[in-house]
């Protein structure tokens, strides 16, 4: 088979036994590859209401079908469970070189379920499997882990995606790290953490066949010459995705809490301090961007701090929260979470959230031991980091995310715990950017802002050809469906987000079918229909768990409050229409928010009806 | 050539220049070797009363001549300077993977003087030269320098040699590290710290050349015959180096500050507790005995925390100096130090000898800020670690060492500082073993444990065919200088001192003429030869910085105050016998302490007469 691997490796730690298999014709046919290959696995085996931490619940890792080759920005990897912290579907993504060196060791997934009755980390060496003893590992940090894994199994190049002290310790947004990448969001860490299981670490020799290599070796060189002549290629290669700007003149940068969306100081986090705390670039496999970074902080109080990135998202995470716009702040408070396994956006909410609280009175100090949570004051940041990451303190409570946090508090303190479904909000406010907060709501996995991203609004990208007003509620809808199921799209081969607007959807096509030698993924058309069945199937996952339009809300804030000051001053967001928009463009029945039968039968998800 | 790669690198890090030279046939023949090119270069180099900040300082790494083939425990590179830390010879040896390395990389030896205008590494791929920007790696610690160098270079497999933030901030005692493996003592980090110089990286393919393959291969198998047959073999294998207990026994495991040589409760960190910790076995680079460690704390205050190692001296400097029997402060320690480029010695020795001015008033809660360094608290340590390496609060002070710390204060506090020539003593009480004890007071490194370890007096190892009384005075001259100079010997193949044991010079004699095809290595009168022309060197060079009989000194603790307690009971160091009956051993002037012309000029040391 060419592209694939053709070969999943099912794990059970429970008894510490594993098992091969092939892809089938059905799901490579129906489910191309990742996103597709992760949602039909873990919707086929799962059975509904699973504890999220019990031995029934799996965590998949898996590679798409263009990872190992030479087509670019295809190095990322992704995880499926159900979520901790949302109690749904989820998935997660991570970049660097462990998608290629787990395709290099034999396998296009790994599917891993039950609990180990003592720690352990998984070792896949060129196709040979192997559970080694992890216990002299738990307790430590994912930089320790890797550096002792590499040690231990005397290979320098193995590749790991790992756990912290975060995901042993049950914080329900710990993440899974592989390099300091982070496949950060919904508690795949905390999944891990729960199965005893410390690490994966990939290593192989294995090629990836082409089915045409010749048209293959066309399409990439196509895809190469797209990236030298787009000037976003250039931006991005040169300043990565680190300024915070671009979302602060459209007035939806949130601070304290979205209460608000212009930072006051964000200059001090500009272009030029990226550039000046910039040490080098960083890439992931097979990629021409190298949009990554070394940052170092040379000045300040946080001088000597450094951190891989940071991204956009954190660069907010521990800045509009607490109303810093210290980068130094920021950079250590990263280095910190890449270590002990924290999701930085779930973090950096949270704390904000805690700063929120401290402020009404729903904490005192007393609650957070002494740490004085007012705005503009980073001092407690770090340490409310460690106490999350470390269950201690103040950081027991909020280990448990907003939306647990805040039930435990009660005091009417739900309406300041700012997420969707449970998953903590980032940092675009909705008031700002209709579609992008349409996606915030009704995404299946909570609050991502990754896979329903709405360019149209934040960049000016037209969509079908029209540039669109951000206020708008009309139309809104339509467009939130396409730009879910463009990323689904995208998805299948795993495309990096930040890579996908250099080509279009039939030269991907290309890079697909070429290598893999399925002429149906040469067909756009057919691209479009598995999208949306993923995202549909998705839907039916979480509507098998009870998920429902009850389940599609945003916090009160963002529909009675307008936003106070700046560029969308007076807006809130329309949840009522914008939502009925949405569904009657699915083809959803607008009270439920479940399917219509006949759009599954379009979508050949027969066998999700009725469940 | 074979052996050798007959390839010496010259540095000059202030113009950024690079020069090669051929290993000459005098130093060949004269030196052997490791320690023998050491102290041959940096005498021909160095003008005396240089400043050991200064430009003109060299830090010199070496690996000796069978570093790389597979003879067994010959993996260990030293590095030569003059000490900040005494001003005068010294020579630091550290263990892993970096002296094979720097061997495939083409080198036996590089020499690097001079200072960067800004932070800098070399880097040695396959033979090829290269000074790249480190600073962005400046403030950083060794374990994420290691990390980042390896990214930055694209290579997971290079070896390299840093230091942390001690060295960079002018810690007088700060060392460099290789994978957790330390050239501990004596400052050799503050010297790269000073030259800007963050770490030399290397990496290789080339091979080690053999005069006489099958001579060679037959005496390492022999050598490895040797070690399978010892049952010292098997206790290292096994255990490591760690156990405390057998200094404890003989009454000198000192504590409080060399006030006692029992520490209650160390039967907490006997064998069985570090079976316990004892996660895996490390190892060097081919060496089969494996002796190193993963550590791992799984209970108590320091639960999670790990280390490489601790081996026996850090075991004590955070255990006796402080009386403390909490294995898990030591590796917690030994962590931090490994990370932040301490060496452990001073480091505990100093921590134990602030502890002792608390106790005498001489230093009160002000200085130390509110810390309470009272006899029992472990609980500063790990402050008091991290304050030295980064020079703040107390350890602003006690980051100069023993010595200059106690010439800034004053009030008497001189006699408190337990060091030669400025080196901190390490973890025997020389009143309980005098040969141990002469070789500490006359070392030209200062209280070196390593260079002239007394087996005899600590193991029973038999002297010439006899036991030796411990505490005897008579024949202590001519035994040190006999340990001293059969280490000398040792060092010139760079041979770990946990090995020499397994074989003798007969057969080391065999793997040198082998490896290296000369033939007066075979001679083990000649290596008796150059053992001791290389100590004496070492001794001229002193000699020339003003060094003399007046630097062989002890504190005077060891002279006047009897041990109180234990198996060494009333015991004093009875300096001056010791030291005439040593030098009348060595032919050196009683009065002066330098060598008489007759012994130079019999060691072929002509050129260092009357400097």
């Amino acid at each position: 088979m060419s592209g694939y691997k053709n070969r999943i490796l099912r794990v059970n730690l429970t008894d510490r036994s594993f098992k091969e298999e092939s892809l089938s014709e059905e799901l490579i046919h129906d489910f191309v590859g990742g996103r597709g290959f992760g949602v039909k696995l873990l919707y086929d085996d799962m059975k509904p209401n699973s504890d999220p931490l019990g031995e029934e619940n799996e965590i998949i890792f898996i590679a798409g079908p263009l990872a190992g080759t030479n087509a670019q920005s295809f190095s990322r990897w992704k995880i499926f469970f159900k979520s901790p912290l949302t109690g749904g579907y989820f998935m997660s993504s991570g970049g660097g070189y462990f998608a290629s060196e787990l395709k290099y060791a034999g396998f296009d997934a790994v599917i891993i379920k039950g609990r180990a009755d003592s720690p352990v980390f998984l070792w896949i060496n060129d196709g040979k499997i192997e559970l080694r003893d992890a216990s002299y590992l738990w307790g430590l940090g994912c930089n320790d882990t890797h550096t002792l894994i590499r040690e231990e199994l005397r290979n320098p190049k193995v590749r790991i995606a790992c756990i912290g002290p975060a995901g042993e310790n049950g914080v329900k947004f710990a993440g899974v790290f592989s390099d300091r990448r982070a496949a950060g969001r919904g508690g795949g860490g905390t999944v891990m953490g729960a199965k005893n299981l410390k690490a994966v670490a990939v290593h192989g020799r294995e090629k990836i066949d082409l089915a045409d290599p010749a048209g293959f070796s066309a399409a990439v060189k196509e895809q190469v010459n797209r990236y030298k002549a787009s000037p976003r290629f250039k931006h991005f290669s040169e300043t990565g995705t680190q300024t915070p700007e671009f979302t602060n003149v459209l007035g939806i940068f949130p601070i304290k809490n979205f209460r608000g969306g212009v930072l006051p100081g964000i200059e001090k986090m500009d272009g030029s301090v990226f550039t000046e705390i910039r040490a080098r670039n960083t890439a992931c496999h097979s990629c021409m961007i190298h949009c990554g970074s070394i940052s170092k902080i040379n000045s300040g109080r946080y001088r000597g701090s450094w951190s891989e990135g940071p991204e956009y998202e954190t660069i907010w995470s521990f800045s509009g929260p607490i109303l810093c716009s210290d980068i130094g702040l920021t950079v250590a408070a990263d280095n910190v979470c890449d270590d002990l396994g924290l999701d930085t956006i779930s973090t950096g909410n949270t704390i904000g959230f805690a700063y929120e609280l401290y402020e009404k009175g729903l904490i005192t100090r007393e609650d957070t031991g002494g740490l004085e949570l007012t705005y503009g004051n980073d001092e407690p940041v770090l340490t409310l980091i460690k106490q999350i990451a470390h269950n201690k303190g103040l950081g027991e409570l909020l280990a448990k995310g907003t939306r647990e946090a805040a039930r435990r508090i009660g005091k009417g303190s739900e309406q300041y715990a700012m997420h969707v479904k449970g998953l903590e909000i980032p940092a675009y406010d909705p008031r700002g950017a209709k579609a992008h907060g349409l996606s915030y709501i009704t995404m299946n996995l909570g609050a991502d802002h990754c896979a329903g991203y709405a360019g149209q609004e934040i960049f000016g990208a037209p969509y079908k050809g029209k540039a669109v007003d951000r206020f708008a509620v009309k139309g809104k809808g339509e467009m939130t469906k396409w730009n879910q199921d463009d990323k689904a799209i995208w998805n299948l081969g795993i495309m990096c987000n930040f890579a996908t607007g250099y080509i279009d959807h039939e030269l991907y096509g290309k890079l697909l079918s070429t290598a893999t030698g399925r002429q149906e993924f040469a067909d756009t058309d057919y691209l479009w229909l598995v999208g949306e069945r993923v995202y549909n199937l998705e839907r039916m996952f979480n509507i098998r768990e009870g998920f429902g339009r009850k389940d599609d809300v945003f916090p009160e804030r963002f529909l009675k409050e307008p936003m106070p000051v700046g560029p969308s001053a007076g807006q809130v967001f329309e949840a009522d229409p914008l939502l009925e928009d949405y569904y009657r463009a699915r083809s959803w029945d607008p009270k439920t928010g479940i399917p219509h039968e006949d759009k599954l039968k379009e979508l050949g998800l027969d066998f999700t009806i009725g469940v």
